[in-house]
């Protein structure tokens, strides 16, 4: 027997984020490079963007981030003769930036793209970290790949117009951050939630997003450190899956995914002053925003037999059917790889649930 | 306007090939390694491979190398619950390792899968390496990522029983890494191509695919040095994927990869010659062994045009419509990234047809 081992150092990989109060300008910078190429756009169809580029809008929901979106857009590429060497435009939230990211990253194995979120919640979340993909046979992003954009521009004048509950989906996610450094934590918990003001928000979406980037450098490909940034989302997947396969039975249809994770840190962080002798204080202080800001989740108590199921297949599960989540043993201070019973998910669920 | 750098260093990647002559041994030696996880086989339906494990067989031609195949694939892996966690075995010829690699490396973002390459082609080329993919859009993969497996198993025995024709297929892809190392190159033209004995044959696909990884280690994602590898392949694709398109006007439908990659060569090698004062030697040899072995291609001269219309398109070009290949400036010295005109191309397809 002849054994060959190679050892392949794959390239660094180099995200730019970019804090701009000039779309037009920091955009033109970024296209200049790539004059001799082909230039393409993929939009959320609700987003005003105008480019003399050629254009994909889409409509964009969780249901429309199929694999049947993701052809559409291969196909403008084929249609654009895009080549290798040229990029794509992605505007518009997390459903556009993961669906677009992944046809970029896998047109023709890999075409360099980059991100304009347009809400929130994509630029603290989807645009920043490489996840790409798509939902696929009732599960979320459950096909996709780790890919970095070549440069994410954050413009936070999109958020002036943006609605208020897709603004409180965003900021559950910088809560969820904020959970995973106290000074960040602290800070959060003093911005001025009734009116939403950019200015003081913009230094706080920067501080979220270094404090992901670190954690991803660590751990791009998630095996460990950076399955702290799953913190909420185990449960909070689970819910979010079944308001897409039965929407009656939540309050919204389909779930926003802030709200989902919140709901999820809620139990989450039942779970770790109960197993792990957390500090009381944020899961207090979340459930005070959860009543005022976020409303409470109106589920039956028959959904949590499915909702158990959702979390037994969930992708980051490492065993079949052993539900695996992220704790905190204190703020700052996440417990990566916590296996809990299906008896701990339901004392979990029916404490959000009484609240 | 604020810009933060973020620098990310992905994990090295190893991938381990082994060259074996008891399957069962070396597979039990990687599986055990899975025990608590969920394993799994994709495996060409022609193929004899028996194992306790959970099994999808596959037609495998190049128009099955399809979206439609991936989706079974997928569909597979989520009925039986796989995690990310888990293992995905390969077995069969480049068509199934590409697709089957291709849907293990986007399920969940990415699950470890390895390749039992049964066909000398496979072993060669496909197998190793990291490219995956499927046909899309009418173009060879077109679709695709860059994903390695964790190891790769070489069983000359299958080839025990490979038509001739496929044996052939698989010997022209490592005329081509001859080409790329003189003395691997004397070493292959001094095999005895008529009765094609194994025993001689297992160092020399060795030598082959340390080359082949040596070069890739230097530029997994083709950024350079790597597309010395695609000698050959931008005449060679567009013959190969005419012959899916209008199979009548060529004599194999559709053509074997190794064939159309051969009658390639001989084109890239005639503009070598002309071009970049190549030494004449290498296209006589091969045009010897096409004439013996391989046989002329029957392209009808009407095909020229189309043939030219899809070098245009091939996703190895940096500008659109620029045709992009690698020649030689001898045996050992490939030059990458040599732009070619629709004349030049027509010249080298008619010394090829008037052979």
């Amino acid at each position: 027997m002849h054994i060959c081992k190679f050892f392949c150092n794959f390239a660094a990989i180099l995200t730019t984020y970019m804090i701009c109060n000039d779309l037009h300008t920091a955009l033109s910078a970024i296209t200049s490079r790539y004059s001799n190429d082909q230039i393409v756009v993929v939009k959320d169809a609700s987003v005003s963007f105008e480019s003399a580029y050629p254009t994909l809008p889409l409509e964009c929901t969780e249901t429309t981030k199929s694999l049947e979106t993701v052809t559409r857009i291969w196909d403008f590429f084929f249609a654009h003769d895009l080549t290798r060497r040229g990029l794509v435009i992605c505007v518009g939230g997390g459903v556009l930036t993961d669906s677009a990211g992944f046809a970029a990253a896998t047109y023709k194995r890999g075409v360099d793209y980059i991100n304009i979120p347009t809400t929130l919640l994509a630029m603290i979340d989807a645009s920043s970290g490489g996840k790409t993909g798509f939902n696929y046979s009732g599960l979320k992003n459950s096909i996709g790949v780790f890919a970095q954009p070549v440069e994410t521009l954050i413009c936070p004048q999109w958020l002036t117009t943006l609605p208020t509950e897709q603004f409180l989906s965003g900021y559950a996610e910088m809560l969820k951050t904020g959970l995973l450094e106290k000074s960040l934590w602290n800070q959060l918990l003093q911005y001025d939630l009734d009116t939403m003001p950019i200015e003081p928000l913009t230094p706080l979406i920067a501080d979220c997003i270094a404090v992901k980037e670190r954690i991803v450098a660590s751990d791009p490909n998630e095996q460990g450190p950076r399955k702290a940034l799953n913190l909420g989302h185990t449960f909070g997947h689970a819910l979010e899956e079944q308001s897409l396969r039965s929407p009656l039975t939540v309050h919204r249809s389909p779930l926003s995914h802030g709200f989902a994770v919140l709901y999820g840190m809620i139990c989450e962080l039942y779970l770790s002053v109960t197993r792990l002798g957390c500090d009381k204080a944020p899961l207090q202080q979340l459930t005070q925003l959860m009543l005022h800001y976020y409303g409470r989740p109106q589920c039956k108590c028959s959904d949590r037999e499915a909702l158990i199921r959702l979390m037994q297949q969930d992708k980051k599960n490492e065993r079949a059917a052993q539900i695996n989540c992220t704790l905190l043993s204190n703020i700052g201070e996440p417990a990566i790889n916590q296996i809990i019973t299906p008896s701990d998910a339901s004392e979990a669920w029916d404490y959000l649930f009484s609240l």
